[in-house]
């Protein structure tokens, strides 16, 4: 596990309890490596996993246990191992750290499953066909949806049916927002510091208001389930700055509600405050992400859930892992 | 092909179009036998789809084309083919004619995709134990909620989570039905007769508006996804033959809507009107169908979409009989 925060402690927790997926389908796993940003632990028998995860809650890191500025690369390199979770944060720019150790990884023949955005957006193609060319499975459920197997869905929905269009509400403090904005009529900053309150919104919420984060995962979809190859900078971006309690007023007046909706079509990519029926699946409240298919023959698909969370996150992580375990 | 009515047509159509999904996966597919309740046609070098079509709608059956009076069974078990298609109407009491089918079928080595939803409903656990013993696929997704891949989720939603309760919307005529009741305030009998005219209800709707089509899908998906044994009998059932408009109206003004939903649990199986949040994403509205998984990690993920409908429904048939195509 490169990348130890709530996600990762999350998943370590999952796989304490007795009776977790694995240990239903009779996986024995073991975790011979943590490393985050200040060091890392290794045992090639496995880790002892309250332990670490009793030091890393209490200093924040794992590297006390073991070697204080062990490098990640170099454990990646290294260590024998079957998967590598790459758990890091996302930098959308880069896309590094994790870029890195996603190749090194794949380059040492080990597969990978990652929460992390940073490396799809910046160097989706690349790390695709690294990863057929190193016979490696490369698995990222956890980076669009959260606890949504959208991408899953949207494989199975490729086998019989044609995806025309998809149209994603894809960030759950954006949506948190417009749904307590319309429903108290509170301007936006008042229910900004609200969600910041609660944990909802991050201190710096840029990403999620100007609807970087939503452009970040469209593209992943995009170019997982219509083949393209974007990247940021073929997403027309819209964030939700401008939206006003009177504005979702008259939305709601008219049958509507208005959402931060990420497109994707041959058309191109936007991410934009659109209307959406009141009625309709994607027109979801609080933090709930949603992403609606246009199909040829289906019509439409709408999943939605929860879009963050350790917890609820952990899910898609354990699901990618089983199917990693499941095809070898 | 066994039963030739609006799906196995709409079926036909696609598989006539060029770049139809088996086509986009150079899947080379031929329909050797087509039967129906009055004969049926055959070609071991595959038919000629366009003409068998032409006969069907205008006769309401390719009987006259091959052979009148011929016996499915015969065909099933005499006829060299891949995979059986069983598209008869459902008999939710005994399951035949399509349960014979399915067993010839398997019996002589066939796969099986069917939409059939009585020999499911009364020989799940035989039907699946019979698939496994003869070494063929069994599958069934059109069964569940038309177009929308139920079943597929479910199974992605087992891998990594556990699901610890479904709730289901499987009923697109109730659903409608209770939709134009709550937005025009009127009697359930006045809508009744508008979705007949409009196609929406059948000309005895009893089984839709008593619950028993819901009970039915509940009792496949329960059964394939909890890993019960149940059969319509262990389904607690009560209709919408109840429901007001008065009661539509006090619901809502509470922020409730009411929704015809089946639900299974470890604690048993039932299909009642439900008050459900207008915010809910069960709370779908018209036709649409919608499935709710209460999960262990990621709490909640629905899917919704189109529950009926040939040409939709067509695409769960593709994806089954590409899943088919994939395993071989």
């Amino acid at each position: 596990m490169v990348g130890f925060g709530n996600l990762g402690r999350a998943l370590a927790r999952i796989l304490l309890q007795d009776g977790n997926p694995l240990q239903r389908r009779k996986i024995e796993t073991s975790v011979v490596a943590i490393v985050d940003e200040k060091g890392g632990v290794i045992d090639e028998r496995g880790l002892r996993l309250e332990r670490v995860l009793e030091v890393a809650e209490k200093e924040g890191s794992v590297a006390s246990l073991g070697q204080p500025g062990l490098s990640a690369v170099e454990v990646i390199r290294s260590l024998e191992a079957d998967v590598v979770l790459e758990l890091t944060p996302t930098n959308i720019r880069t896309g590094e750290p994790g870029l890195t150790h996603i190749k090194e990884a794949m380059n040492s023949g080990k597969h990978v499953v990652t929460s992390n955005k940073g490396p799809l957006v910046a160097a989706f193609r690349e790390l695709t066909e690294l990863a057929q060319r190193r016979g490696v499975q490369f698995r990222y459920s956890a980076t669009v949806g959260g606890a949504i197997p959208v991408l899953s869905l949207a494989k199975r929905l490729c086998l019989g049916d044609r995806i025309l269009a998809i149209r994603g509400v894809l960030n759950g403090t954006t949506n948190y927002i417009l749904t307590r904005m319309e429903r108290e009529g509170l301007p936006q900053d008042i229910v900004l510091r609200e969600a910041q309150e609660l944990g909802i919104a991050e201190k710096d919420p840029t990403l999620d208001l100007e609807g970087i984060d939503t452009a970040c995962k469209l593209v992943i979809l995009a170019n997982s389930t219509l083949g393209l190859n974007a990247t940021l900078s073929d997403v027309n971006i819209t964030g939700i700055s401008r939206i006003t309690p009177e504005a979702l007023k008259l939305a709601k007046e008219a049958g509507y509600t208005v959402r931060l909706v990420g497109s994707a079509s041959s058309k191109g990519l936007s991410v934009r405050p659109s209307l959406v029926p009141l009625d309709h699946p994607l027109a979801v409240s609080g933090t709930l992400n949603a992403v609606c298919f246009e199909l040829e023959y289906a019509r439409e698909i709408t999943i939605s859930g929860f879009g963050a969370g350790p917890r609820e996150t952990s899910s898609a992580l354990l699901s990618d892992l089983l199917e990693i375990a499941q095809n070898l």
